[in-house]
């Protein structure tokens, strides 16, 4: 196997997050449901838009969260998403690659604006984001660049690109060529809706071996496998896939591979502020941790850390060098 | 004289702020003087944010960030200034009417984009300003609508509109207009470098009545008398001027009038996160507490309390209901 150029790459919908704070009221009179991802298209972005308060604005996207805290670690990050060439599109950009992640997905020339999620945080933290995909739609598997991909140890794919049509087929040849190149490809399950909605294709890429290593939380689990008996879902998904990760909020995460079942307790937080990419960060700590060889309880310490980091304000990106807080605690970087 | 629309109508550079946390010696290699605010061209823009991290993004400008203030307390607010129609410019729109301030001055079709500021913010809070007027260049006389000044309690107007040359024939078309329905003008000097650059015009506006109140910190005080002894610059100011606020940071502030001095303190904070707004704000609640008809000394606490709030996380927005701020510490509201 050659050495690789990249320690992860990732592969997302490329997403700027629109932030607000805002009450239970506002989601109920929005008809949104607390906590979960819904895609919106261009009229109910204007008329949700209108109706939300004064919004702080910066880069997201699930898999662009988890990369730049990949790079925060330290570690040799590449992303690929499609934006437009627009303003909206250059500040992301800007961002990702101020973060020394390696970003070259040309951008769009014309069709829809980058896109872009308004994510309503209510006053216990929790996120609610409706998301107009917009330019992410575009991403084809012209952009998966052999390779990039070939150079890179992980490749991390979201869940959510199952939604734009032809980002499904860009998923798919970039874990084909990942595979064929002795890599490793990573999964993240998104959202629970999403599952709902791919719950079959998603069960197939891990039985097939589309797949190696799942994230998951314990609602994308228990929507997996339409159970609510977290034992039952956990002993479901150690027979589908050799290696996932549940993060379970407070109560830290387990990690469960064929050999057994680990579990580690989260890193403790001041205050919650805004949930807006916890389980992006978690799998940015764990698959650092997994890169430098660390143990399971090490990867998923390290996973526990950056998500503290990043729930205590808000936005999704890390605020302060996350390798510089894994040196504080004594984790391995 | 007439009842009023509006109790603060505030005119100002809409500026859109791009805030990174960074350190010292980025300050030094990039040339920057701590703290200050720096008129850069666009290709200066551009060097820096190419130089600059991942960045959070949020709507700014130094009036308009107090007008969002005082709207925030509660109170009739309204602002003028200039963006462009661009992706920049809709975001800036949106923010400030959903802040509940009427913002109707037509926005650029052309010309350059919507002005945006570079915001380093060091580890120990302080702020240091890059900004590229861009579409604020472009405020004239022509936005100043008559009706509209003449219905506003107070006018506010910010030292930073003397930059843009047709700017300040806006300032003092809306000044004219506001004496002349029997309103108050109130001025913030803005800018230790701004005062060095318009000394003389800033003592002329204040010496012949152009505007009747002056906010200033410590070292604008300093830079407008060319002292570096506080009572000295503070005595000139009160021979100056019939109403004085000096801001000087965590020792509060100074009301000054013919009559007398009142020392009012600073609101107790739990970690200075960043400076960005700290004036603007101090300045919305002391004008909300002018409005209310409130003593010196509780216009100045609801200054400090407003200022404390804001200087408590990234951004020059704040982040709560200032009504509800000032309610559960007992001031009017």
């Amino acid at each position: 196997m050659s050495s690789t150029k990249y320690d992860v790459l990732g592969i997302g919908n490329a997403i700027f997050d629109v932030l607000v704070k805002t009450d239970e009221a506002f989601l109920a009179q929005q008809q949104m449901t607390k906590g979960s991802m819904a895609l919106i298209d261009e009229a109910r972005a204007a008329s949700i838009y209108d109706a939300m308060g004064p919004a702080t604005t910066m880069s997201g996207g699930s898999a662009a969260n988890t990369i730049v805290g990949v790079a925060g670690f330290g570690a040799r990050a590449a992303y690929v998403g499609k934006v437009k060439n627009d303003e909206i599109g250059r500040l992301y950009t800007h961002d990702i690659r101020a973060a020394q992640v390696a970003f070259d997905t040309p951008p769009a020339s014309d069709g829809p604006a980058t896109g872009c999620s308004y994510i309503l945080v209510t006053p216990d933290g929790e996120r609610t984001m409706n998301t107009y995909l917009g330019a992410a739609q575009d991403l084809t598997p012209a952009d998966i660049d052999a390779e990039q991909i070939a150079a890179a140890g992980i490749v991390y794919l979201e869940g959510y690109l199952w939604d734009p049509a032809s980002a499904k087929q860009a998923f798919l040849k970039a874990s084909e060529i990942a595979h064929g190149a002795g890599r490793k490809v990573a999964l993240t399950l998104s959202d629970s809706f999403c599952v709902d909605r791919y719950r079959d294709e998603f069960l197939d890429l891990m039985r097939k071996g589309t797949v190696d290593i799942v994230f998951a939380n314990e609602s994308e689990l228990h929507s997996l496998y339409q159970t609510a008996d977290f034992d039952t879902a956990l002993g479901a998904l150690r027979k589908d896939i050799g290696f996932g990760v549940v993060t379970r909020s407070e109560k830290g995460c387990i990690v469960a591979t064929k050999d057994g079942v680990t579990p580690v307790p989260a890193s403790p937080i001041k205050e919650l502020v805004d949930t807006t990419g916890a389980g992006d960060l978690f799998a940015a700590g764990f698959l650092f941790g997994l890169v430098r060889g660390a143990s399971h309880t090490d990867a998923g310490r390290l996973g526990a850390l950056a998500a503290a980091e990043v729930i205590q304000h808000v936005g999704a990106r890390p605020q302060v060098s996350l390798k510089q807080l894994a040196q504080d605690r004594g984790l391995p970087v």
